[in-house]
């Protein structure tokens, strides 16, 4: 489908690429700390090296007609999921599906309900979306179009990085370091700019604004929730420095000192004190979540008494735990399954109904319905098989249970367990190549690109009808994720992931 | 003389400041290649790790009135090097008494000569100075002053990174992370911004333009000559990224590459092909030197070639080799010896030449002259010597010989030698402490500080009166870089430098 490309590359080529790529990286903080394989913390126990984040020499080739498709629809899809967010009564239904085998699950349900008795002390909600999307190249189809791989409500990453990269691929083809046997794929037209810094950022400054309207009698500020441990920490800091230009002050709380350094006040505001200025109290106008989405961060009782604490309180979280709840892969299940009734609940505009349902790949329950039933048979038949990946309901990836390897999987759990998956139709993207540098390295071969489309949505609850009144809602940019593809041998290394950036083409 | 500063920090205090100036620094590309002693070339064989460039944790106190002291007569010293660079019959007798005792000097007049037999194919000539200042304190006269260190006229260094420092503590003094006993010193008025990127690429971009007005025939670069191995890239790649800004190619040639990559052409222009791309030729417009100003970089006979090269080119050069060399410690001598008649040869304005020579401290030659005689005296007496620097004339830095060690250094030079040095009264600066952060470490104790200020001059040669006639002269920007206190037993290690920011206080 896509011309020959990358095209190879003389050492002269090469070497004047990296050099640049390498130096405009680091210059303009496209960059990460180096994992403990590249460099040992003993040369580094202050951990003040950095190193230029993994991405793509050339900006991936991506249809045109898919980009516009996928920008097109995310504001309805903002949209879709504030109103999941906002109808609880729905949401129920979806979790107690689960909560009997997905004890997180369970657990961020507890939260929800043990507020929802003392009653929600806010009234906003934001949301920083990313959908995420691969091309699928249907041989009986004139042109590809996007498929939706997962829809995320928490902690959406790179957003601070996919700029930059843009920015980078931009900086290289103006300097010359592309071949000029480029010159009709690569224009300047054709690597349209990634706006996630700035629209990210304007969405906390929305949230934060809205804070604002409750007169707050402290200096206020936006909390980034934290990991302790976080190598992609420029990606975080590039939206906090863009909050900081809206004039707000922001401060990074690790999760794990949430108990330690906040507190709700009688009128349930959330009271921040600064470590380092313990004289000092802010009002926290919105709690950024970067941290708390996956269970294995709450290893104690403690972790899920910060996370109800930061709940009950009257910051504006992004997102709420009914949010969170709303991104589980069930959810997405429910509505794309085929002939489901709950998108157009939702989303009651037929026109954005029916471009966001052209997104959805056909998705099956693997319970005992009659939609279940159809699929376990897809799923337990190797022949079928080879046409679905099989994923867990849970946030976080990387245990998604490909083709053929899904029958003997679904052997090895009891039956009780194969509702906690979902069984997906693969999407097949267009193949083509790309080198990824990381760790001082470069690899080539084939790759497979995600397209992720940032949203930024703030709604307030609604009375008794329980949908969301929507104050800002807009689409904040793109990533391009660009991986090995694992059926290749050699090559880029499987799940060897690099930021990248697109390249329009026609198809 | 100061406020005692900088307070003491809790170690709350010390970690979020840190913490932020790590990821700040490395956000906006103020950063350098870690040394081989803090990461072995083993673990990073392709150069692609960086580090926070070695700064201060506090910007430092400076006395307001020295800091416009040294502004406002920067244009002064544009004009005055201007005038001096050209000037050759002047420049020539400076040179002949160095020539015999210094094979640097000598072989760049030998490439000056060369040309001016071949005529000169330029009519411009770019300066991009920094002229360094401390602060001296005379306990007899009310306020402190500013008083010379040097003069740069070639690769005046951290243009790019200085403009970061100053963003750098700015933002710290922004997010809260100096004590609030700070507030009544550092406020955003007490730190100024430092213009030196875009002061200095607008340098250039005047010099880029002026080669325009010549109408050239090929696409047009500048070039920035550049050293093979070069850990403080960054510094550099910011002014490359600001020249681009005004939508001007650039280069980076290492001095080592120049005979392989460009060629003089019948017209004597500058043509340069890049190795990545060798079907393509440049006409350069103007040559930046970041390389060829030390006499180690000229161990062979291809470097003196490739430096005929440029200089014969009708390429504009930032410095031509007249402007390297007015830029010895010589002319600066010549200049600051009391009631010496140059000074107002280049700057007839009286006003202008009056605030140049408050700026100079008192300067002596070692030669036999009467100056040089009393000079002599002065510095082989333990007694008088201790009040005294002695330097040696060429550039760079890093061999002058202090106070009560002058006396047994020159005794174990043979006489003839003594005039490669001058003989300066030390600058006596103000006390003060502050924190450098380097290689992920940190290192308390008194500092000096040496103010460097920018400045940008674009000149054509005049006719017959040798008068330069100036087409841009301004102020670009400062630089504050700050060290170990060699007096200081502990502390911070002597020669440990840093880049650093101005506090300004009244004193």
């Amino acid at each position: 489908m896509y011309p020959v490309y990358p095209p190879r590359l003389t050492e002269e080529q090469e070497e004047y690429l990296l050099t640049n790529l390498k130096d405009w990286s680091i210059a303009h903080g496209l960059a990460v700390r180096p994992a403990p394989s590249y460099v040992p913390t003993e040369t580094d126990p202050s951990a003040a090296l950095a190193t230029t984040a993994p991405v793509t020499l050339f900006p991936s080739l991506f249809p045109g007609v898919c980009f516009e498709q996928a920008r097109n629809v995310a504001e309805a899809y903002n949209e879709l999921y504030a109103a999941i967010a906002s109808d609880e009564t729905w949401l129920k239904g979806i979790v107690e599906e689960l909560v009997e085998i997905d004890d997180f699950m369970a657990n961020l349900w507890k939260v929800h309900l043990k507020v929802k008795e003392e009653g929600y002390a806010h009234a906003f909600t934001l949301g920083l979306f990313r959908s995420d999307y691969m091309v699928h190249v249907d041989p009986s189809e004139p042109q590809p179009c996007v498929r939706q791989v997962e829809f995320n409500t928490i902690a959406s990453s790179f957003g601070g990085l996919s700029s930059k990269v843009s920015g980078l691929h931009k900086h290289l083809l103006s300097i010359g370091a592309y071949p000029e046997s480029l010159n009709s794929i690569l224009t300047d037209s054709s690597l349209p700019p990634s706006t996630s810094i700035p629209g990210l950022a304007r969405g906390m400054a929305k949230a934060h604004e809205a804070y604002l309207e409750c007169a707050p009698t402290l200096p206020t500020c936006v909390i980034f929730l934290v990991q302790d441990l976080e190598r992609n920490v420029f990606d975080q800091r590039h939206l906090e420095y863009a909050v900081n230009e809206h004039g707000i002050r922001v401060f990074r709380l690790p999760f794990s000192r949430v108990l330690k350094d906040t507190h709700v006040d009688a009128n349930r505001k959330l009271i921040y004190t600064p470590p380092q200025s313990p004289g000092q109290r802010f009002e926290v106008s919105l709690v950024y979540l970067r941290a708390g989405y996956s269970p294995t961060e709450y290893d104690n009782e403690a972790a899920w008494d910060a996370r109800l604490q930061l709940e009950r309180s009257a910051a504006i979280k992004c997102p709420s735990v009914l949010l969170q709840l709303a991104g589980t892969k069930k959810v997405q299940q429910v509505l794309a399954t085929p002939h489901s009734p709950h998108l157009k609940r939702f989303l009651p505009d037929e026109k954005q109904a029916a471009a966001v349902l052209k997104t959805f790949a056909p998705i099956y329950p693997l319970d005992k319905s009659e939609a279940g039933m159809e699929a376990r048979k897809l799923a337990t038949n190797p022949d079928s098989a080879v046409r679905y990946v099989a994923k867990p309901q849970r946030e976080g990836g990387g245990n998604n249970i490909y083709r053929k390897a899904i029958p003997d999987f679904l052997h090895s759990l009891p039956e009780s367990h194969w509702p906690a998956h979902i069984l997906m139709e693969m999407i097949e993207p267009p193949e083509q190549n790309n080198v990824i540098f990381r760790n001082g390295e470069t690899q080539q071969g084939g790759v497979i690109c995600e397209l992720g489309v940032y949203g930024a949505c703030l709604w307030k609850q609604g009375d008794a009808d329980g949908k969301p009144h929507i104050t800002s809602n807009f689409e904040a940019g793109y990533l391009l994720r660009t991986k090995g593809d694992a059926s290749e041998e050699g090559g880029v290394a499987a799940g060897f992931g690099a930021v990248d950036s697109v390249a329009l083409v026609d198809v």
